[in-house]
């Protein structure tokens, strides 16, 4: 095998032998295939594609060049969640407790922030004495006790898509759905889960810009881990408009633990049950207590609690604030007819709560709290959002940011996405 | 700038700026654009082009990142030929001292071997004591002596694209139009050359495969050199099947001195004619001494002398020899109806006439000499060609090489492409 014939291949539209991807992906994780090598594949991949039986033996090859987790010592079947990535997408905090609330385990591994969007271990992080990185065994302690658990990839896990990732980055060679495909779905597929509930954002803060591109991502990831054995469902849900009214690692906590009380923003609430509902049946766990319920009773509330104490979190410490405070404010009355996730999300990214260079730290306390949603009514003068941060130098790009992210004007405005726009099934 | 918007403009089918082209060839050159981003930009190249405003800029902007040479003190006008690689294409050794003869200066700076093709530093450097490098005030005493220079390209001229071509090497991405036309073009235009007549061969022992490629890559050549004040013509000729009776190093040098002592192959003496009167026409010289006679008196033969000399060559040492030989004969009588350019030139590089690695030397003696022509008429028995190498044990691959490669048959085959095929100008 030679890395040159394997470009070749791909650079001029044929298919990828099944030898030629396990050479490859195998030979650029052993340092054999050179970076500059694997850019010029991932490019040409990029640009020409890859058909079904290629992207599922690229998969399965980034699987192989690591570890692959069991969870067959539960006594339970597990399920889980993974997000595209978005502004306000805070649901991994409240759904994790909820379905194992109603009877699911969920494994989840989560990353950090991304640009414009945030990371659900920044958010778990402003929480004092949680800890994202555990070991197996710790994983599999914390699953037990609590029935979910929320914490960092290993290193062991699909090696290859770690260095591949790092590499497209810097490469130009981020947006391929092939690729992206692969990727997210190598670590979920290895991470051992029965069950997935993809939930690929759509819109201005988004990945996805298109329901089309979403809906191509969507299909291609449900298509890879049916092939995989794992029973895997896919909700293309709205990401035009920010999720919640809080944007930011702190802000967000508090929102998801109001969730968690029985309270929290419509959408938020409505997207969490949808996604527990999703993640119980995919599991085959349906019938039993309702998401729904398992909020007003307490129940999810109750493994939050154990969750984030068995990973050193104290549940009841007073989660960090920004030290610096500025209120936008409505210009003249009317309707809030615009409110664009990109938009708020780069204001929440500039103010602190994201990072620049990917071994930056966070600012737990700095983020938007929304206080009016797309459609509101508002009156001039009327508080539409406070921004928070730790330096108040950092106001004048937020504001920036934000400049034609809201609009009040005097009649309601196109139609939002939907929440749910769509359902992907194999 | 940044190196990602640069690969992301190309990659989405956007024309690059001048202002991008010039930041990422110098970037890449000073070693702030790494590997891995070239590679995919030439990846994304490759697969989605570049004008002829990209491709200029971009030639320009390698030429920059070196010297520009300067011959503007010697008393004539300077003229060159550049052929992009064939089976047994001499054609450099008899064409310069004969342009010289006719009154071009011609300052050829040629490489070497690569893969089945020769280069003619290899060819030359057979010649007992003639070495390759010289300083530029060399190359101006050489040529205002003898009238012709052929040298190695010094490490100053067009680093970015010394640096890019061993980047293209290993990552796939050699078989660009844009990218072989600045690189060849950025070189001879570096080089200082007043007029300059292209060779682009096509067939199985060329680069260019087909005519159309071929023609492409000799507009987009021609355009390059016209757009930076070079007079530039190129001509289609044929590499369907070798060039000559010759292929390897001394072998190809003896049958050159043949051709500048009045002899030698017709097909080598008709290109260097027409190539000679073309370099001639194209610096406006024409009109002096012709070139068929310069090879009738000697004129040719005494430049060739002086130029080997004036490089520490010695034009009457014997050339080194290969000490095995083994003979090809007809198995029955018929047609040569086959003499495939890529089988002769394969053959020929396993006795050892080209390299494996780019390290590796070259045998001087090794080599194919033809004893039939296309179309010729062969008996059963009659030798038709004579394998020469230095180790026995590379006769097995080397015949395996050419098996398919000749036919002799009862009946004339297809036309083969005529010498001279097209004539590209501006």
């Amino acid at each position: 095998m030679d890395a040159i014939d394997v470009i070749v291949t791909k650079r001029d539209g044929r298919e990828l032998s099944a030898e030629q991807i396990d050479w490859v992906v195998d030979a650029y994780t052993r340092g054999v295939v050179a970076d500059e090598q694997m850019s010029s594949l991932a490019m040409a991949i990029l640009l020409n594609g890859m058909n079904r039986r290629e992207i599922a033996g690229w998969t399965q090859a980034m699987i192989r060049s690591g570890a692959r987790m069991d969870w067959s010592a539960l006594p339970g079947r597990t399920t889980d969640k993974h997000s595209t990535g978005g502004v306000g997408d805070k649901i991994t905090l409240p759904l994790a407790p909820l379905v194992a609330a109603c009877g699911g385990y969920v494994p989840q591994l989560s990353g950090r922030g991304l640009g414009h969007t945030g990371g659900t271990l920044d958010k778990l992080e402003s929480i004092p004495g949680w800890r994202a990185s555990l070991s197996n065994d710790e994983m599999l302690d914390v699953l037990g006790r609590a029935g979910a658990v929320v914490c960092a990839a290993g290193e062991g896990l699909a090696p290859a898509d770690r260095k591949l990732y790092a590499l497209r980055d810097v490469t130009g060679t981020v947006e391929s759905i092939p690729l992206i495909a692969s990727s997210i779905m190598s670590k979920k597929i290895a991470e051992g889960t029965g069950a997935l509930v993809l939930d690929v954002k759509v819109g201005s803060g988004a990945f996805m810009k298109t329901v089309d591109r979403a809906r191509e991502l969507a299909t291609t990831m449900v298509e890879l881990g049916t092939d995989a054995g794992v029973r895997t469902v896919a909700l293309l849900t709205a990401m035009d408009r920010p999720l919640g009214r809080t944007v930011g690692n702190a802000l967000e906590v508090a929102e998801s633990v109001e969730v968690l009380a029985g309270g929290g923003p419509a959408d938020v609430v409505e997207l969490t049950v949808r996604l527990a509902r999703e993640m119980l049946d995919a599991a085959g766990l349906s019938g039993g207590k309702d998401p729904e319920r398992a909020l007003q009773d307490g129940s999810a509330m109750d493994v939050w609690r154990r969750m984030i104490s068995a990973q050193g979190g104290d549940p009841d410490a007073r989660l960090p604030r920004a030290a610096e405070t500025l209120e936008v404010t409505a210009a003249s009355s009317g309707v809030l007819t615009r409110l664009d996730a990109y938009g708020v999300g780069l204001a929440a990214w500039r103010l602190g709560a994201g990072r620049e260079r990917k071994e930056d730290p966070v600012s737990f306390g700095a983020g938007v709290v929304l206080h009016a949603g797309l459609g509101d009514r508002v009156r001039e003068g009327q508080p539409l959002m406070t921004l928070h941060t730790d330096e108040a130098s950092r106001f004048e790009r937020a504001l920036a940011a934000l400049d034609g992210a809201y609009v009040v004007g005097e009649h309601a405005g196109p139609d939002p996405l939907p929440l749910v726009i769509d359902r992907v099934t194999a």
